[in-house]
């Protein structure tokens, strides 16, 4: 059972050889009584040729009892194809290799659907996931497979050559109360006590740069209970960095050196650095999104200021109230149809929008428009000359507090996006990579609904120094040292600076979160604790691997670069799970044996 | 701050040069009114020198505040030490900084226990958990978590290069009915049902197997709810591999050209190859365990037939209901002390044996035992002879059922080795690896308590082919195709060529091991599915990660070659884990909110 050749490697110049090759029939054709076959490996496709009336019985039978999918070894000779049969799509496509010996090694029956890129693309979802052996067969999936680990390779040979340590953290992790996301494990030689699954590997992080590991990297399995979306998974995998005696600065270098050898190993791509860089109010201001596309333009314009004393009651009004007017121009998408419309409103209603106010540029000029009749002409003329309008623009408005109205054009202008691609009029070439750091986020946001600041982030990152004197008088004008890494709209990483010092990092969480210090006491009082021993001054950041590979391999669900993905009821279809378990085993874990249904 | 050298790289060739260093204060000398500091960092030691009463008065008061792990940035110039200040044994220990500008980043208060070696090394072991962070600091710490990194790096680079792809595997699995010693974790979206973590990926590998990825290899996190060892842990990392198309010979050669990467990597040891190989039966046989420490003698020898018409009822009696009598010596041992016997007798005990037999061989050869008496002289010369006694030897005889037999000398052997090395007749060289493959463990074992065979390893493993005959009429005989390697008496890891057909596997399982037929369908019905579709003939192998290290890094406890470990109780003492958590969150879980105590 030894191939001497896989089955993408023959070429002409093996004629002649003797060679051995095991995998899976891919297809047979019977062309005047001789069997054509294609066997198929990890590695690529040849073809076989086997005459199934030869004066070997035994021969005879173990060639006709092949059907696709069925594993074979072949042992023949390599012969070039006759003239006319080559196939110069496939890259053993000048040979053919004339069977003399064949060991079968299991027959195969009908695979419930076809083992092919194309066709196996139009099975349904939960088919090829509870066929998830069958469906990685298909040569996209077997490719996604090794690109993902060709991406995990290139990333541990960087982090490798630049000195950082893989260490392993636990998952079996403290629960904490307010963790509602977390999955929760029952120990079983603690009774009444409970893990939980890490979120991410944040706090053992930090410790270890408190134990003096300078540079750590681990690529670690994360946990989150939320609801799915095509773009998350319940389980998933974190390029997780820290590094101590280092600035913002010093990151930004580390990870641009990242990615570039990520796109050069995996893509063959140069990428240009440094990155370009944004803070998060330009983002907000100009994109209406903390991860902007920045492949097209649509931009944000603020007209404030021009509705300020508008006889547009909405607009003035909202500007009264220290909310903001925005517009952005969508050239030549005036022709959008009713039903783009009504998609395009709903999504701006979902967001918090009474409606989503528009004007249409018709030809000579005119407006089209059912709020352009209040407009002064001053206001009309500031409108027409920002914007640039010309015949066939369309303008969308919001109008708003200053966060709802960003994120409702943000919206907008991502499916303005969306519907001048497929009208053809905006290109973005598939290998175009905007890069982008967004940077100086606010250090804390209002919760409206708890009455008090919440962490941006998380509650270590470190405030921009400048900003400390705010953190008492002015917490929301404390920019924190956070940094997100962005590619072309879609969120790779992030992180932070994060705070060593036990004084800041206690005043953070009891003065200006307002965490009870039994609470902090409880969650963090070993971290405050680690601050004391010499903790140094320690950044890092982390990288969903999932996503990373989901572009570099030019894909839009996170499942297809998993290999075993769950759907997105929590369900892997393959294996039949999750499951309910036996009484005996609840008892032995201290649970109650009453499981409590959906109602209670 | 950014450090020009690290605290391990000056040399006086550096003599000059101006630098910075940032790291951690190890100790503070008062030298004439100069402090001498030893500045650390994860690559070594620096000696720093500065005047506290310099013109400056803000850097005096600097250096003055520094206290042990402090963590401090100095500026300088490299100067050769004074004659006779030199310190050999430091790589850095010719030269030493005169610092010119301090930066402190962060003053630490008295740990609680010392940064040291050897004086960690005494520290109570839970107090060094609970302040991780600190015990990581110490050197020996820190190379044992850069050593298994070494290894895990090594591990890589060698899949790597032989074709085998890393894939990821789920953590959160399916649980099964009898998977008593498993972690449940609840679904929150699935009401009553549970995920369970995993103790292997072995169905995924296979299923990875049937998918075509050919080669397969994951460092995989694995969890087992048992309870806990100095050698195991809850929470493990299995280097694991699965491949397609091979047979025992392929393995072997696979994994020893691994064992030997990894011993060059790690240890700059040629290992040599092939290693050896032996039959379970001869393991048991001759060391009394099937993974042999076959770095000294002692062997056991079978003494079955000479008894089995012996006066010496207990022997006779053995042997003529099917069980065996066997017997070692201990070469020197008869100065076996009191208390040293009466562990020896109660491990024994602890075994299943009634007592431990024994004979001392006296000055003149004459034989001290309570049970000599009863031997005839034919009976006596066989033993002088086969175990060619002399004065001072010590024989042990264990007679009872074959298995236990050998497990009680097997147990006692090694116990008479640590009594010979403590005595210094005995002497094993701390860079002896003997490797052994043991080969051939019986397919099945009988079960007593339930009444039927179970599997010796687990069901997927392939009989030996000339085995296969006896499945049914002695189901005892057949052989497994696994294999164990073995490393001074440690079992490193284990595998088998598996069945892949599913009419081969649904008679093992429901057969052979009997079964139920809805039991097979709920836990494995998609891997005999998964088999009908094209599985490839494989065969795979995993090793502990943790134990790897441990005996790479010359390490007896696993808890240390861990980073942030849980201790016998499964606690992480570090975060106070695991811990109660609210009502509202086992809710939130459909799971009751009486958690049971421990008397339910």
């Amino acid at each position: 059972m030894k191939r001497t050749h896989h089955c993408g490697q023959l070429r002409s110049g093996d004629v002649g050889k003797s060679v051995a090759l095991i995998g899976w029939v891919d297809s047979i054709r019977d062309h005047g009584g001789i069997l054509f076959i294609d066997l198929r490996d990890r590695e690529g496709l040849t073809q076989v040729k086997a005459n199934p009336n030869s004066d070997d019985a035994n021969f005879n039978a173990a060639i006709n009892s092949l059907k696709p999918e069925s594993v074979v070894e072949f042992h023949g000779e390599v012969e070039a194809r006759a003239e006319g049969t080559t196939n110069p799509k496939m890259p053993t496509g000048e040979i053919e290799v004339q069977v003399k010996e064949v060991v079968v090694h299991n027959i195969s029956e009908t695979p419930p659907f076809p083992i092919d890129d194309e066709k196996g693309d139009k099975v349904n979802e939960d088919m090829r996931l509870r066929y998830r052996y069958l469906d990685l067969r298909r040569n996209k999936m077997n490719k996604v497979v090794r690109l993902r680990h060709a991406t995990s390779r290139s990333i541990r040979d960087y982090m490798d050559t630049n000195g950082f340590v893989d260490v392993e953290t636990p998952i079996l992790f403290k629960s904490t109360p307010e963790g509602a996301r977390e999955y929760l494990v029952p120990s079983r030689i603690n009774p009444g006590e409970f893990y939980a699954l890490p979120q991410s590997p944040q706090q053992f992080k930090q410790m270890l740069m408190v134990a003096g590991v300078e540079r750590y990297y681990q690529v670690a399995r994360c946990f989150r209970d939320e609801d799915l979306r095509a773009d998350r998974q319940m389980e998933f995998t974190q390029l997780d960095i820290e590094l101590s005696f280092i600035d913002r600065e010093d990151m930004y270098e580390l990870i641009e050196g990242l990615m570039k050898q990520i796109w050069k190993d995996v893509l063959d791509v140069d990428l240009p650095t440094p990155f370009a860089r944004m803070s998060f109010y330009d983002a907000m201001n100009r994109f209406g999104v903390d991860k902007p596309d920045t492949r097209f333009g649509l931009e944000i314009q603020d007209f404030s200021e021009t509705f300020a004393n508008s006889s547009f009651k909405v607009f003035q009004a909202t500007v009264a109230k220290g909310g903001v007017v925005k517009a952005f121009k969508a050239p030549t998408l005036a022709d959008v149809t009713q039903g783009e419309m009504k998609n395009l409103e709903e999504t701006a209603k979902s967001l918090g929008a009474k409606g989503l106010a528009f004007i249409k540029v018709g030809a000579e000029g005119e407006w089209k428009s059912p709020i352009v009749k209040f407009f002064s002409d001053e206001e009309k003329a500031a409108l027409s000359e920002r914007l640039e309008l010309e015949e066939g623009d369309i303008v969308f408005f919001a109008a708003s507090e200053w966060e709802q109205a960003c994120a409702i054009l943000g919206r907008t202008r991502l499916l303005c996006g969306d519907l001048l691609k497929k009208r053809g009029r905006l290109e973005i070439a598939p290998d175009q990579f905007n890069f982008l750091w967004v940077i100086e986020f606010p250090l804390m946001s209002y919760d409206e609904e708890r009455g008090g600041f919440a962490a941006t982030h998380h509650p270590f990152t470190a405030p921009v120094p400048e900003d400390v004197q705010y953190l008492d008088s002015d917490p929301k004008r404390v920019r924190g040292q956070h940094y997100d890494l962005v590619l072309n709209g879609v969120e790779l990483g992030g992180g932070s600076i994060r705070i060593h010092q036990t004084a800041v990092q206690k005043k953070v969480f009891e003065d200006v979160l307002k965490i009870p210090e039994d609470v902090v006491k409880e969650r963090f009082g070993y971290m405050l604790e680690a601050f004391k021993y010499g903790a140094p001054p320690h950044g890092g950041i982390a990288f969903g691997l999932d996503r990373l590979v989901m572009i570099l391999a030019g894909l839009s669900s996170i499942r297809d670069v998993i290999a075993f993905p769950k759907t997105q009821k929590g369900q892997c279809l393959m294996t039949d799970s999750p499951t309910p378990v036996t009484e005996k085993q609840l008892k032995d874990l201290h649970i109650d044996t009453t499981v409590l249904s959906d109602e209670d």
